[in-house]
């Protein structure tokens, strides 16, 4: 079991760095093994806040946990623009590495990023966490289903959060500096992903921004949306906020079937999670109730989905240190969503034209 | 009671008007008297199958409707090219008309109609049947209450269904010279009054047809989509269509509070409706849960939402019956929705430009 054991180090105290803490204390091949931070005294309250392992250690820089020959891999929850400087860096020092997102603040930084994790034989992968929750597998399986489902036609995703005042002038994803990319690559990042997940990681051909967003006085979005196109027809929208409550949902419709879920990035309860299928409806004769009505599905958990994705992560680190190559296949999903990420943000400053898709 | 039952006369065997008489026979304040049909055979066999009363007179023509003295009411669900002919000749009888969607082809049209009927001192109400049910009445009060929704951000309608080959080759729906709006004119309408309903009926300032609609051979519109926006910041959108799966959703976004239901025009069932409605959600501590959940709101009715219809529909006709004045709310909210599809249909035009929203 030791063997197995993927040993983290976490760099920095970030809010979300308490959840990821816990989760990789769920996963059964994971354990904290170290935390950096700028300010020592800050690492060490974390680390006590936070039920660390006795064991852990931890440090006053990233460089001592990145340093660390104990800390097989590092959970990178820094603000965005400190993203290629070091996972980088982690890299060099031959650490997989677990990124938040948004990966980069745009593709160019993000293969920079990936150049060098392939450079060193280091798994990458963003933390997405919802594509990890068994919920998601099932979704998959009736977006195939060709008799449930049929041929995709459309998909509508929103991520929408009403945030503090405090959070409109303090949090880092409102900070040009930092986050610049602001509720598209927040929310956004979600929104997108979805829209990828329920179009299988076909990438659209155009992207048009919606002529509505809103900035803050900085200049970052704090409310976008867009239109995608795909080249046979199919097409998505989605719409982001950090100015309205709290929303998350994913609406795909194909010829056959339509997917409804209204809590696909945090699940409204952590160990059991919904969704909405209807397939093959019409109406009864006189068109006064559906025939059949729509199905709910649900999924049950034990591991909360964030301790799926450490857990996902963490066996694809063990079998690298048994001689297996690093898996593209998220390196690849984050580079797709980041690629749409930057084509909106190309059409927002090109007044809202449509923007072809370059991959 | 007699004296306040309001006696309808149906003009045409239209597929609709199946429910219709259904509804009339229904609503404790109306009853059907005649039915005309340009083929008096076709008329006779819809009355027998529908079971209409032994009473109800049945006629070769529309005309011969209209000049019953017995007929208070029409219910025109004639093809849409034929509603200014149809409503003018029903005023000018001081017929009520009770008028299928889309009311006309356009505004200048429906200004006709509108005009014919309020010279004849008759009201006009179009055939929107879910703004009749008690759900939408309950929808409103969420939408409403600044504790639980706040100030509307955004709304998102879709209304699809899939049709078969049939249809596409031979419903009026898709014919020019019939109904040349469409899917835009059909389910199309009930998106954009869905809109109007969520923004309490304040028009938008533009709108910009999605750069996606699907039209056949002849021109006329499968499938579109468009993004409004008011003044003051409020986005809405919406997608319909004749070639995606049964769906029918709205999803208003306020400050404080998210509405969703997925049956908006239909209920799934006729005699119960839902609708989930969220109010000041946030996550629990480690964002691995919503605090609170949205929750389910039941409303039952008794009589169908038809039925609900025209019952509202007559008592307003009685009321004329004993010296009140037409209720201009229903001809106003009809104008609106026509105005929205009008703009559409320009902005198509106009290959997607936003167009501004003419009062």
């Amino acid at each position: 079991m030791a063997s197995t054991q993927i040993r983290f180090g976490i760099l920095g105290c970030a809010d979300i760095a308490r959840k990821l803490a816990r989760a990789i204390a769920l996963a059964p091949n994971a354990t904290i093994t170290a935390l950096g931070s700028r300010s020592l005294e800050k690492a060490k309250k974390f680390a006590a806040d936070n039920n660390f392992p006795a064991e852990a250690k931890v440090y006053g820089s990233y460089d001592a946990v990145l340093d660390d020959a104990d800390v097989d891999a590092v959970y990178i929850p820094l603000p965005t623009s400190l993203h290629v400087r070091w996972v980088i860096a982690a890299a060099e020092k031959k650490k997989h590495v677990l990124l938040e997102k948004p990966v980069a603040l745009n593709v160019p930084e993000f293969d920079r990023i990936v150049a060098a994790c392939e450079s060193a034989g280091v798994q990458l992968m963003d933390g997405t966490m919802w594509m990890h929750h068994p919920r998601t597998a099932k979704m998959r399986e009736f977006l195939s289903d060709s008799e449930r489902f049929g041929q995709l036609k459309s998909v509508h995703t929103i991520f929408s959060f009403a945030v503090s005042p405090d959070f409109l002038a303090n949090d880092i994803r409102v900070k040009p500096d930092l986050d610049a990319l602001g509720a598209l690559g927040d929310v956004g990042w979600y929104c997108v992903r979805a829209i990828l997940f329920a179009m299988d990681y076909e990438l659209p051909k155009i992207v048009t921004a919606s002529c509505d967003p809103v900035f803050n006085e900085a200049g970052v979005i704090l409310s976008c949306g867009a239109s995608l196109k795909w080249e046979d027809g199919k097409v998505a929208t989605f719409q982001c906020s950090f100015l309205s409550h709290l929303t998350m949902d994913i609406t795909a419709i194909g010829t056959k079937g339509t997917l409804h879920v209204h809590d696909f990035v945090v699940p409204f309860q952590e160990h059991v999670a919904l969704f909405s299928a209807s397939s093959n409806a019409g109406f009864n004769d006189l068109v006064t109730g559906w025939v059949p009505s729509p199905s709910e599905h649900t999924v049950m958990t034990i591991l909360p989905q964030e301790a799926q994705m450490v857990k996902e992560f963490s066996s694809l680190v063990a079998s690298i240190q048994t001689g297996s190559k690093p898996e593209k296949k998220w390196p690849t999903l984050s580079r797709k969503t980041q690629l749409i990420l930057d084509t909106v943000k190309a059409s927002i400053e090109k007044g809202f034209e449509p923007v072809e898709v370059l991959p």
